[in-house]
């Protein structure tokens, strides 16, 4: 093979250091979240400043653009399926990084700084008039950017964006299943607060409960769901992530001692991000097809151990004694049904990252909708924080009192992260499909989970997910996996079991 | 300034992305020395070796060989005094990145990591036979690289290879201080013996001594001496060191539960390690003449602070009420005499990371003559055991049973470093007359010291050694510090001092 294809060798050896400079800037970043002195940010910038712009070279080097065009013309003939998929990723990687030209890249970035900041004091003053002119420049100049984009890629603006963080993924694949959604919710919602109001409220669960019993019970939770601490670590960061590197997955959470329960999930939430890098083919690390396949499914795989097996009645009967032997935990708030109850608490509220499962898609569906009308030119900005209340109390009943806790709540748009938020409504319907799957093909999965054993469950998501890198799209993967293209069945199916069936 | 220096200006802005990265790479160090999982270092090594190969890419791009020379043949008249250093300290870092075919380099490194996985075995079988012929092969290979150095940098071979770790350095200024530092210390040594024969030894610290409270102790002795936590950090490593960037310095050490007395010393230490690198000068950040000027001078901060202040009587009487609260401490053995007792046992040994104040100079001084022989072509390394075994007994008065506890004890010359060695004891011998000539100036210094004031003391040094950056070679420095050029008299004069006068 080596002889037949010098152009694509040189091609992954070129990706390969882009991946190893690119692990060196994750590293700083965990290490900037979890323990770095606040002195040290300003050369921390310098660092990762240093960085950003070697990786940028690299890749408008036009020796990389001439070796993709030749190796396509070439070699391509010679390539086996993964090293054409490999080929694939890296062209898509090349065009977005060359297609937009450096003075308009340099704008952008310069615009979501000085909105990003402005947002952080319009928040603070609960008032959107204040970032409205920054927000102005800065949507102007992504329609730009998704305008050219989408002229390199050949597709809709819009999907030009989404295709930064959900590869392959389009609009219109979207659009029937959240209409589906929307249409579901409501009505279900109110069923499940009316049933809610009927039954008694959880006991409360008295603190405080120390952080250092915390962290020995999370990681108890973690090994026991397949975290491997000689690949991974377990910090503390103001907001929980997932950093570092398959073979050093590092994540993070944060602790109330008033409040473990918040905490364990968190935790459980990242180690599903965690296992799914973990388990990228090794046989393609740093390359693009080695790589995770986008946000959507990413967050499929931590909502699939964080909502699908860990909220389990069957997950928390294991959690349960462990909880109670670290937290010194006795009495009747202890007992599975009243624990139980606490982690599937709902309520119509304004925040979307305090929202519980079932509302959660309802924040989401907003923002994909006012999001598509403000990157088609469909709704200005003078009539977004109208759209925003009319939309809520549309979706979820509710309408927020002031803009704080409504237009101005999530940073994705002033930081020009537009795209972004279907990812997290697209992996929590694709995690309810998959664990759906694995458990029909594997009917003791449930049961296993109750004894903390997640061994068939891991071992089914790494042969049909984790392992099969950016080999497909998210969608044909899922195809692929369960035999048919995502819909919300499987999703609505998991929301009435467990809120009305209360499985 | 601007106009008429472009071409300098494009090496400073060279120099300043290598450096950035070069901290990249010193973070991702000090990861990996203290809290990177086992399972993470292969992945480490991929990214250092992506820094390592941007960085000397950087280096050797011909762009900046031409660069250098027509700043110097267009611009030097244009430049002030910090930037023609400048320019002459990034004229070594290429020369020494550029003198050397990458081949030879690549040759060395390969040799190394050979030799080195060697002597760990032939260390512990105790047993030199078994690494000589590797150790032959890296010496041929360095003897080479400091031939081809020596030509370029016009210097001898060995005083090419101490460029590299003390600029500027030469052995002819190092051999007339080290002849009479040897033929002080044997007799003073057994002065010394005798002395300590006829007081009574120290009475035991009885502890445990809980790391926990070791650490809060430590972070108590760092913030009297000026380490900043806003702007560092103290964690625990293997092998004590110090990490980091100016703005975030990050020291380690490391815990005997049975022995808080050494962890105390060793992060003062590298407290003034940490120090220096923290004080110098801003403005020349990311610049070579920004940078600490050479190993020597780097040990001489040490060294001043854990030997020169830290180990003062006067000092000992400030730490002992903070160990006495930290630790839980009373009796008669935490009385000051007998804690400065602890601190000044002299003992003569084999091993030099294990020797006191007194003894360790015979140590370093037994290698620098070694290793200028072995380069030199004067030794073989036939004869070398048989060599260390006679130097330890003129210098030391102590013969090593076996290679385990004499010619293999350190990793230095299997590891391709020569011309490291004698940094340890200009070092010493520098803190010396550094202290001397700040106490000359500030009489109240050992007073304060008492206090656990140390502004005066580390106001001098910021301006006598810490802001001077690279601006001038450590003898030059020392000279315009202290008014005299390096002597070992007040060297001398402080051991007198402490171990006969017990001042």
């Amino acid at each position: 093979m080596t002889e037949q294809t010098p152009l694509y060798l040189d091609l992954e050896s070129r990706f390969g250091r882009i991946a190893a400079l690119g692990e060196a800037a994750g590293m700083l970043h965990w290490d900037a979240a979890t323990l770095m002195p606040d002195g040290g940010s300003e050369a921390r910038s310098e660092q990762l400043s240093a960085l950003n712009v070697t990786i940028h070279e690299l890749l408008t080097d036009p020796g990389l653009g001439e070796g993709l065009e030749r190796t396509e013309a070439e070699e391509s003939g010679y390539l086996d399926l993964w090293q054409r998929a490999n080929l694939r990723e890296m062209k898509r990687r090349w065009l977005h990084a060359n297609a937009v030209p450096s003075r308009l890249v340099e704008e952008e970035t310069k615009a979501a700084r000085r909105c990003e900041m402005i947002w952080r004091e319009a928040r603070a003053k609960s008032d959107f008039s204040l970032v409205k002119p920054a927000m102005q420049t800065l949507l102007s100049i992504v329609r730009e950017v998704a305008a050219i984009k989408a002229e390199a890629l050949g597709l809709s603006p819009y999907d030009a964006l989404l295709d930064q963080f959900d590869p392959g993924n389009r609009a219109n694949r979207i659009d029937p299943v959240f209409a589906d959604l929307a249409d579901f919710l409501p009505p279900f919602l109110n069923e499940v607060l009316d049933k809610q109001a009927a039954a008694d409220a959880p006991l409360p669960l008295e603190g405080p409960f120390p952080t250092a019993n915390q962290q020995a019970l999370a990681r108890k939770l973690m090994q026991a769901v397949g975290f491997d601490f000689a690949h991974g670590r377990l910090d503390v960061s103001l907001h929980p992530f997932c950093g570092g590197v398959p073979e050093d997955v590092r994540i993070t959470t944060r602790y109330d001692e008033d409040n473990f329960l918040s905490a364990m999930m968190g935790v459980l939430h990242e180690t599903g991000h965690a296992l799914y890098e973990r388990g990228l083919p090794s046989k393609w690390r740093r390359q693009p097809v080695g790589e995770a396949r986008g946000m959507a499914l990413h967050e499929s795989q931590s909502l699939l151990m964080e909502m699908q097996a860990c909220r389990s009645r069957s997950f928390v009967s294991f959690m349960r004694p462990l909880a109670m032997e670290c937290l010194g935990g006795k009495g009747p708030a202890w007992n599975i049904d009243n624990l139980v109850k606490h982690y599937r608490r709902v309520e119509r509220g304004f925040i979307r990252v305090d929202a519980d499962e079932v509302t959660y898609p309802a924040h989401v569906i907003l923002r994909y909708r006012l999001e598509r009308a403000l990157i088609g030119g469909d709704l200005s900005l003078d009539d977004l924080p109208g759209a925003w209340t009319d939309g809520m109390e549309e979706l979820l009943g509710v309408r927020p009192p002031e803009d704080r806790v409504g237009v101005l709540q999530d940073i994705h748009w002033y930081d020009g992260a537009y795209g972004y938020f279907p990812t997290y409504t697209l992996g929590a319907m694709t995690a309810a499909q998959l664990f759906q799957t694995a458990v029909a093909e594997h009917p003791d999965i449930p049961e296993a989970l109750g004894r903390g054993d997640f061994t068939l469950l891991l071992d089914w998501l790494r042969r049909k997910v984790h392992g099969r890198g950016s080999l497909l799209s998210a969608d044909e993967l899922l195809a692929e996996a369960t035999g048919r293209p995502l819909d919300p069945d499987a999703f609505k199916f998991h929301l009435r079991q467990r809120y009305l069936e209360d499985v």
